[in-house]
Order: C-alpha cells, then structure tokens, then sequence
C-alpha cells in the first residue's frame, strides 16, 4: 500500500517529523511518502492560513497520482472536501481520524490545540462531522505551530495541564491532540494521564490502510463528483479539471 | 458608503450583471465596485472550484484597502472565513445574507441552486448559518452557472418549477434563490408565485450598507484575528500577513 | 422610508429613549416613529408581562398603517410572529436583529440582558433562531429594565463586568447587549473592551431600511398567512381581522 | 382534585365540549370546570388569534384561584410560560400533554391538526419541547377548527386519510391529534387505525391528576418566577402582579 | 388499577422501599406490586450492570400478566426499549418519569446521581428523550446505590450541596434525583431549596395511573412490535416469544 | 493480532459466514476468531431479541480474554457499551464501523436493513453516532435476517432496488448495508450502482485492526470504567465482576 502524507503548510522539518510519526504507525507492508506543497505559509493558524495551503496540497496531490490514499496532515482537515473531489481514493483528514478513533474508545472527548485562533474552525469541524455531543471542549495551550518542537516553549507541560483540567471540568474520557506536531507525545501522555491521548496523524495512517484495504473508494455521485471541465484563468491555469 | 462586490469566479460578462444587480439594489450614496480574481474557475460548482477561487479572492480584496465593506458574489460564500481574518470591514456572503433574510420573512424557506454537485456544500452553509430547522430542502435546477444567462437553457421555466414543488413539498413560505446568476430573476419570480423570492446580491449589498451604518466591524478576539506574522513560501509570497 | 419603532411597554421616556437611538442609526431619508401601547405594563421581564404588551403592541401596528417597517423594540421579540401575521411590511424585533447581525461579524457571541427572569425567555428565542450553536451563553447583570437609566444603579459597570466574564469563560467574540434601553451604551463598551457590542435597536433600524430598500415582504402562505376572517368576542373586538 | 380548564377561545359550546372530553377523562375525585375568556377570538387558527386569547386566559385563572391545576385546551399551548409564571399550581397545555404521551408508547409519531396556518406554530413547539427527533410530521386535515363538529365538513374522513399517510409515509406508530375539538375522535380512530391516537384535553387532565398526586408545583426560582410588581396602564391595569 | 414495579436490580431491602415510595404516591384504588429479579446484579452502576439486569426484568414482567402498566424503577430505565416490546399495556422507566415532570414545571432541571460511571449513560437518556436543550447537568454526588440509605455515606447532605451548584452553576430550576434509592428525600429536600426536588418512582406510579386512565396501550405498528416467534436457546429458551 | 468476532445470535450458520467474511477483510498476520453464544435468539430483529443476545455475548468475550479486539457483529451493535465497560482492548460494532467509513468516503449515507421493527433502533444509533445531519434515510428491505442467505427471498433484488431509491429520495452518496447477513453483497452492488456499498463486518475487523496497531484501549475513566465488584444473584452469579 502507498499512502501519500501531505502536510499542507510549507516548513520541512515537520513534514519530516510527520513522515516518522507516520512510518512508525504504518503497517510493514504499507509505503509513507511525505510531503508538503512549494507555495503557502510555513504554518496554519487560523483561516487565513488556510486559504494559501490548499492550492499546494491539490498540486501535491496531482503529482502523487498512484497513491493509494491521502492523509491531509493538518489537525484543521484543511482542503478535505476538495481534496475529496479531485481524488477517487480514499482521502482522510488527520482531525477527523483522531476525532472518529476517540468517539469508539471514549463516551466523550476534549481536543488540545495551539492556538485559542484556531479554537472556532476546530469547533465548527466537530459539529460537521457530528461530534458536538461527544466532544467536552476544544482547549488551546497557547504553544504556536512551529513552537511546539521548541523545548523552551514548555508545550509537553502546557498540554499535559489542559489535560488534566479536560478530564476535570469536562468530563473527558479522552483527549486528542489538536496538531500534527503533537504526535510525538501521545504515547507518554497516554501513560502519565491513564486514558486514551490520540494523535491524528497515526490515526489517519491507519484508517488509510483500513480503508485501501476495504477497496473503499470516495463516492463520485454526489458532493464529491469529479469538477466540471472549465477554464481556469491565471497562475491557476494547472488545476483545471 | 463604498461596497467592494467580488465575484470570486474569473467570468467578467457574470462579474458585470452582479455589478448591476449590486448597483440596482444599493441606497443613493453607495458606490458599487464589483470586481473578479485574475486566477482560477470560469465558475464555481461544487467544492474543488472553491479552492482556486480563494486566492484570488483574497488578492481583490488587498487591491481594495479602502472599501467600507465586502461582499463575496457566490452563493457557496467561498471563503468568507479566510476573508474575514484578512478584514476588519465587514464581509458578507449573498449566501449567508439571503438565507438571513429569508429567516425574517417567513418561518421555513428552501433554496434553489444550478447543480446537484453543490447542494451538499450549501447543506453544510445551512447547519453552519443554523439554519437548519428553517430551511425545508436545497434543490437543484441542474442548469450550469454559466448556462443561466443562456434562454435556451430554460433556466427560469426550471427554477418556477422548482418554487412550486418547494411550495407544496417543503413547506417553504419563501425561496432563496441559489445563485448570484439568478439575481434579475427574484422581482418577477416574487410576482409569479406570491411569496418572497430573494437574491443574495441585493441582500448582501442591503446588508452591507446596514453594517456599515452601524459601524460594526469584523470582531478581531477569536476565529477571525488577524493572521499572525509569518513566512509564505512560493507563488503565495505575496499574501503574507 | 418610514419605519415605525414600537417599544412594547408603557413607559414613555423608555420610547422617547429608543427613538433617539433608532433616529441615530436611520439613514437620512428615514422617518422614525416611536410610539408606545395606551394599555400593559410598564416595563417587560420575564413571560407575564408579555403577554399584556402584545394587544397594544398590535394596537399600535393598526393605528400606524402606511408605515415602511415595523421594530419591536423589546430584546425578548415581544409578539413578533404575532405581529407578522398581521402586516405585510417587515416586522424586525430587536433581539433577533442584534443576533443576526452578531453572527456576520463573530463566530460566537453572547448576550447580556437584565434580569435572570428573563435568561430562558432569550435562550429559547436564541435555539428559535438558529444561533444556540453560536451562543455562548445569556448573562443577566441584574439591574431592572427602568433602573437602567439611573446612574445609581450601576449598570454600565456591571455590563462591563459581564463582557469581561464572557470573553473570558464564553469565549465570546462579540457581545450583544439584551435590553433596549441599553442602546446608547454600545459604542463606549466597543471602544472599551475591544469587540464588537452591538445594540438592537440600531441593528433593527438598519436591518428594516435593508429590507424595505429590498422590497421585501413578509410571506404570507404559511405561518405568516393574515388572519382568518372571526369574530373577536368583548374588549377585544376591535382586533378582530 | 379541582382542574380548572380553560379554552383560551370564546366559543361557548366548544368549551362546554371540551368540558365533557375532560370529565370523561377525570379520576372519580377529580373536580373539572371549563371555562373561556370573555374577550378574544371565536377560535385560534394561528399566531395573531394567539394574542388576544392569553388576557383571557389569564383573567380566567385569575377568577379560578383555589384550583389544584389548570389546562390550557388549546392544542398550540397558548400562554403557556404566561400562565406558568403567574400559578404555583401546575399548569398543563394540551399541546404538550398529548405529545409528552406519544413519547411514552411510540418511538415516532406525527401530529394532525385543523389547518395550515397553524403548522409552523406547532413545528415551533414541537421543538420547543424537544420532540423533533421523535415527531415524523405536523400534518393539517384542512377543516378549521369549529367546522370540526359539522358533520358537513367530512372532519372524520380527512383525520382518518392523514392517519395512512403518517403512518405510510412518516413512519408514525402513533398520532397525536392537534385540536382540542378532535378530542372525541380519538378512540374510534385507534380502533379503526391500529395504533393509539392521542387527544390532549384527556392527556392533560390526567398529567394534571399526576401531578397534582405529586404535590409538583412550578418552579419559581428562574423564568417562571412571579412577575415582578410594577404598574400596568390602561385597560390592563387589573393584570398588574 | 394494578401496576407492577419492577426493581431490576436484586436487592430484596431496595425493592421494598421502592414499594413504599410507590404506595404512598399512588391512588386509593391502586394496587401496587413491587418485584425484582432472582438473577442479575446487587445494584446497577454503569452500562455492565444493565446488561445482566434485563433478562431478569423481562422475566419479572413475564409472571406478570394481568397488570395494568409496569414501572422500571432504575433510573438509568433499564431495559425499556425491550420491555416495552414485550407489553402491551404502558411501561414507564423512573428516569423519563422524572424528566418528563421536570419539563413540566422547570424551563430548565439538572439531574443529581449516584456515581460518576453513570452520568454518560444518564446523558445518553436525556439527549434520547429530547431533553438536551433542558438539561443543564447530569452531576454525581459520588455516593454508591447500596450506601444511600446508610447514614455514614452522608448521602443527603452531598446531594444537597449537588442541589446548590445546580442552581448557581446550571441555572437549574428543578431537580431530578437520578436513583430510586433516593425516593425519600425529594419532599424534604424541596422545602429545604425551595424549588421541586423530583423523585422518579412516584413520578412513574403516576405516570402509569394516567395512562391506564386514558386507556393508552404501547404502540404495535414500528419498533416496538411484538418480537417474531423463533428459537431461543440453551438457558434463553424460556424467553423465545 | 488476534480479532474476535461475536455474532450475538445463536445461528452458527450466520456465525460461518460472518467468520468468512472477517476473514476476508483481514490482514495478512490477523487471527479471526467467529464464535457466537450458547444462550439466546436465532437472529435479533428489535428491541426484544437484543435482551437475550448480550448477556451470551459477554460469556463469549470473556471466554476469550487474550484476544486484542472484539467485534460486534450484529447491525444494531447489540451490547456496545457493555461489551466496552467488560473489555479494555477495543470493542467494534459493525454498525457504528459502517457507518463511520460512510462518512469518511460521502457527505450522505442512507442504510438499509431487513425489517421495518428495527428501524426505530438504528435510527436511535444514528442519532448516538451523531450521523443524523449525515444519514438520508434508514430504510427497510423487509426480508428477515435469516431468510437472506434463501435465494427464494430475492433479498439481492430488493436491496438492490432500496438503493436507487435512496439515491434519488434520500440524496445517500453511499449505502451502509445494515445486516451482517448482507455482507457478501458489498462488492457486487457498490459494482452495480456506482457508489460505496459498505458492510459492517469487514469494515469493523479494519478499524478493529487499525486500533490495535495504534495501541488504542478503551477509556477507564468514565462511562467505560471497569463494573464494580459486586454480587450477581442466580443464574448470572458467574458474570459478577
């Protein structure tokens, strides 16, 4: 199995640290190729970073033909439904596989994410994907993106304490962990708090190779048809269906 | 008062009727600048169209420092989000602006677009709006955005069909009209079948013009602070915040 | 345009207040009138005094025949279905103004209005609208309707107090303000504490000139259908269709 | 026991109707006197007869005191949180009593009421008492209320044809009937169609017996608090608290 | 009227108490029976517990026959769904009983619980019957079933400081007591709040009162259809239908 | 890994094919174990039939200690919860797998299942899931569980003929098989219609797979916390925990 890992925004040393966090989830048959687009922002925070992400993660993808599946490695699932209309394989967001694994482990779950700017597009995912009465509550540390691999930051301390207020004044029985740069701290986190700490990434990984492996493939008859063939003026002459 | 309308697809003859529309509905001291990205989609159907339109969006709306307002001239209301973390004006969507209208008018209303391929989009704008108990369905006339401009489609023989199934099938008390290429089609179509049919063109510039009256600007404490500082790598150089 | 502004109580000096504010925010070919019932109590908190606002309330529409617009400048929307069925201009109450008009401008704001007696009036109206998703929660600062206007009581201290309280525990991004005579203290708490805080009575103004300079009405195929020919029995002749 | 029941309309042999369903429905101790106001409407078929029926209603309870319970023989609820504010006893809406009923014996159920106009009233309440996930559809025969005893208007008939289509097409397992003036019809229509049909005015009576066993009273701690003394002007000054 | 209330757990000294407090809330002409199961757990905590508590109950309605209604006296309503597929005449569970009074008094109830293992599954209940939007909280006062009647456990004073927090906390205006073991205390811990402390058992004696009164009978046409005739086997045999 | 698949009823000719069907799914170095109880009904079809299937499913689970997953394999995830607060290595009901890939692969799924009486259950599991904004449509083909292995039944027909109807009433972009009886027709009818045809069985033993290799347990810090010690009375002495 191929499974293409596109982080969407442009730094490359975390899409290296994506790439291992995901090579070591993959099962022994399954072939991770890591990558991030050329054009955007060297992190998402916020809806504005999504919006100059996207286009890069379509190329990537356009360039990856031949995968077996996509994993969308921003904790925003930024682009997933386009990118779902583009492809016929499977294409999984990293925030929806840690949400969807949480809900089959726990009755209720908090998510831990950078920034309080992110806190609403993250809110707003988890009621589209149907999970506002599971979920406690989205909490930020307040570590940004590209700091979270900076010890200095304190980012291990910082989530390891808005988890313990999660289970406390939210009732949650898991947690998931709001960024790709969290999927490192999962496993002792898991260990220090006694309950289930869920990084995306892995997640995604895995629903990847669950999905390949039921031929499952993105339904093409509804809001994910094929785009129409028309023009596309400008810089974005490349994309047109 | 200056309203800045972009029609986020690269179609001009379509950007110079929402001009129109926008211009037919604006109060005596509105100065109407309608205008369309260089790159990306003839149109806008479904959600792999969505993504090649933001940018361009965005880069109309950095021209325009100096607008009192925006409004975005596609009923998915393509990037609002994004666009609102670029503003502090206010920024609406004909989408957003027509179904609040409608929810001032009549108890349940339903929308009428072109194409299946973008009815669950604009299912997904509904529950976000909250709209959810208040909209009876979102039909699908199956007449191309382009196309509607066209007589020979038969787009407003469609549509009246449509309105009268939405009457007797849905419950709807009003109609949302799905489309900013539908705009000159809402004062007869009104007449026609006896209850409110409503353009999100006007409605957006009528809006605009209210928000602006107020001086209510784009809240900057959460989900649309300005994007933070930070390197934009590419063809996308040129968004940084 | 003239847009009509009944303030559902009795009290005088209330209804001269609301008239300034609402003359403040109408555009300048717009005529305000703002009038007041013979006949109910003379301030409205909680569901009891509604129901004895709401005859005069209708008492007034009749007597204003001609008018562009009604508001119902109550932050509860005091008889605002009822006074839908009864005109086919615009009828706007305040509360749902200043809701819609928070939810272009925040992903989720909350409201502050007077009296704990009144929170699960406006909670149900926030859920009929749409906006429980949006909301994060209705605060009461506990100063009654009429002592609003006296300084002793303290009330813009104790609004300030709960706007500090709801950015912080609501995550709130906006504040609307749940009481008409709270108007002229919207544009101070914006400058002050650096979101927006956003009056009904304004947003209703502004909201009705956007929807007659539309040419909107309000439906009248379901809900909304005028009243069935009857007899009205006693005190209440005078109202019957 | 003594169950005060009040029609909210005027028409006396409606109310002496209503009276007869709700002794029939009584325990042996059980003590019921129906009442109407002496002013609104003939009949409430929609928002605007609503109005002027709550006084009444109101005036009504206020003659009535030394009743254990009161309920509401509307099947819109009209007045309920009004009435509920003012009594300490419990205070019952036919409207909600069928519905609570329906809940404990039928997964899923739908409502059939007089006519259309009503239907989004109902919706609304439907709603409000948090049944929507559980009532298939709020369906209208299309006879107005005081056509239901006219055998002329073929009432039974259409209630009966509306009872296939609930069941065919709502997946209904049982019906609520939406009129107080249907009340009669409810056994013969569960023994014709297999499944319980509902009436309120008896569903109410007998919540009211439930809880007055209980020794329930409202609660007076939140919305439903008394209303506050105040002056109430003109014609309503005997409804001051 | 006979009714049957079935304790699904084993513990003969709660069955019995469960007994009392159903006999002093029933009607003079009603006999009351209250039983439990030979097999199944000492008291039920937590979704493991139900599981071996059902059949038992199943079993209990079985030698019952000739009853006219049965009461699930656990609050979690274990085992509803089923039983009532087995009954024809009304099967009233505790919890529902007691929610569906609060709704009738209170815009807003918490539920106050044993332990903390149950509030997912109480959660789960009330998002089931609708009552999401009314139900502030479900807390635990962290008291086991079987200690509630011992005095050491101070079982009365945690749930009155449960009662406080509700009230301050969750804008409770009513409180449901989420065990059958706290039947005793709902009318002392009313006077001591001053707002209605709800006792599921008598709730559901009621309840079952009036409806057999009303002659209402469980719903055989949808999901709650008498089970297909077919082989049960090994120690099963004796339930096939 | 070890996965245990339990099919709940009795029928150990179902068990074989379900057996054969995991099996099918599973990866390379993936153990399936198909076991079904001594105890219980043939099939489950209602509320009924899922009372006697759980407590033979518990036995079986903890016959298998050892195992790293369980597999539910019943549609309506007959004893989830308990199954969860037994186990701390994952527990998968194929209804919640299926439905969960649904989303993953379309914005709308409808299911079909056999028989019209359990519509209500898995209606009730959607809405659990949160997939009710997701899911069209639960629609029954009225062919009984265990007459779909007769060809006589023309259970492909029917089934085949529910899905088109669900692609145009229901808008479904992919179907969710509800029968674990169905699951060999997954690949034949997904050929034949052109959408995602999803089964539970093979879906569950690929997350059950992809949870084990993310080393995910279920929570024991809340609804999933271990069952108390405590005694079990009779015939279920042995489930004590």
């Amino acid at each position: 199995m191929h499974v293409t890992v596109i982080n969407p925004n442009t730094t490359a040393s975390m899409t290296r640290a994506i790439g291992e966090a995901a090579r070591a989830a993959a099962a022994a048959g399954t072939t991770i190729v890591a990558t991030n687009p050329d054009s955007g922002p060297a992190s998402i925070e916020g809806y504005y970073d999504e919006v100059f992400s996207i286009p890069g993660l379509i190329a990537e993808m356009k360039k990856a033909r031949g995968t077996d599946a996509f994993v969308i490695a921003c904790f925003d699932d930024t682009g997933l439904d386009g990118a779902r209309s583009l492809a016929d394989v499977p294409v999984i967001g990293i925030g929806e596989a840690a949400m969807h694994m949480a809900t089959l482990v726990a009755t209720r779950f908090s998510v831990i994410t950078t920034l309080k700017v992110s806190v609403p597009a993250l809110e707003h995912n988890v009621r589209k994907y149907g999970f506002d009465a599971r979920c406690g509550r989205v909490r930020a540390c307040e570590v940004p993106v590209l700091a979270l691999e900076d010890p200095a930051s304190g980012a291990r301390a910082k989530i390891s304490s808005e988890i313990v207020r999660a289970k406390d004044e939210d009732g949650a029985e898991a947690i998931v962990l709001g960024c790709a740069g969290m999927a490192e701290l999962a496993a002792s986190l898991t260990r220090e708090h006694g309950l289930p700490v869920i990084d995306g990434v892995a997640s995604a990984v895995k629903l990847a190779e669950a999905m390949i492996g039921l031929g499952l493939k993105t339904s093409k008859v509804g809001g994910y048809a094929p785009p129409r063939a028309k023009a596309y003026a400008g810089t974005f002459a490349w994309a047109a269906p």
